[in-house]
């Protein structure tokens, strides 16, 4: 609840421009009450943006055990990555800079961003093993793919006519056919819906 | 001078966490010098956006009369982008916040970047027209591409064993290629270098 408002504050005004007593009084509630959830304002940046990559973490743990081709088991890990950057939460995963936050809160940042780029990067590298995805450089389509994606808080807002679901089946597509026409006349993936 | 020192004190520090008075002082001249050139931080920002932004909108320009086919053009500009967000401004053209900015400014910014929007999809769609391009969204695809490529601001570093060219080249190549493996061994663009 103290997390969601905040993420929507953020995302509305702006970090710096946020304050807890901003806050405290949408939610109706006194600064201390705020205060019982976290010690300071970088806290609840950290909390929203463990909040948006918790659904990437476990769609990226999930497919880990799969035997599914690469290609599929990344497609699921894009369409949960995708969906959380149109979340509420998707403000703080992306535009909150680092320098708003202190030393150790920071490196944990970096260490969750590093975990969930090396489950691309793996998933990659199984799919061109298993012949699911067309070689290339799995750290620089991880790179691309992963910005692709993090833009998403840029430009996509909750009145958007695409859905979550929508807006994260047509990156999938994207990213599958490439801008080089394919001569074999091959189709992507599941139909879109509607 | 002014302008790139303060893109860098932007990137290194943040722009909420650096002052005009940081700014002079890397430069060795007193605040009113800084005064002399800019009113005040948010039009510094600004500058730094435009003078990054620049190579882009020429690279858009000088592609729009040519008779290449469209995939052509839009790697070239695909190279200008890349180049540009890998430069000392490419922090300041996308993590700086639109609410760091008064109105006026904004908007500015807002229609500056529609602008390039609107070119890049003015290219795909010439491209999938030419049949130089894969049938696709031009819109998303154009996000996409967009969000890849700006990104590139927040892993890159100048120190980086990659050179903003090869970067560049490599940017094209992922977009060229998509995940879906090619089963007629096309191959991509011209050969890389070295």
């Amino acid at each position: 609840m103290v997390v969601q408002a905040a993420a929507r504050a953020f995302d509305l005004n702006g970090f710096h421009n946020t304050s807890l007593d901003d806050i405290a009084r949408t939610l109706g509630v006194t600064k201390p009450t705020i205060y019982y959830y976290v010690e300071n304002k970088e806290q609840l940046l950290f909390e929203c943006f463990l909040a948006g990559l918790g659904p990437i973490r476990q769609g990226i743990a999930a497919v880990e055990s799969s035997a599914a081709p690469g290609r599929e088991r990344l497609n699921e890990v894009v369409r949960h990555y995708a969906r959380a950057i149109a979340s509420q939460f998707g403000w703080c995963m992306v535009r909150a800079e680092d320098q708003d936050l202190g030393p150790e809160l920071r490196a944990r940042i970096q260490s969750l961003k590093a975990e969930i780029d090396r489950g691309m990067r793996r998933l990659l590298a199984a799919g061109i093993e298993d012949g699911s995805i067309e070689p290339c450089d799995p750290k620089m389509t991880a790179f691309a793919m992963a910005g692709a994606l993090n833009w998403i808080a840029h430009w996509y807002r909750e009145n958007d006519p695409m859905t979550p679901e929508e807006l994260a089946e047509a990156f999938v597509e994207v990213f599958a056919r490439g801008l080089l026409p394919r001569r074999d006349g091959q189709r992507v993936g599941r139909p879109r819906a509607g």
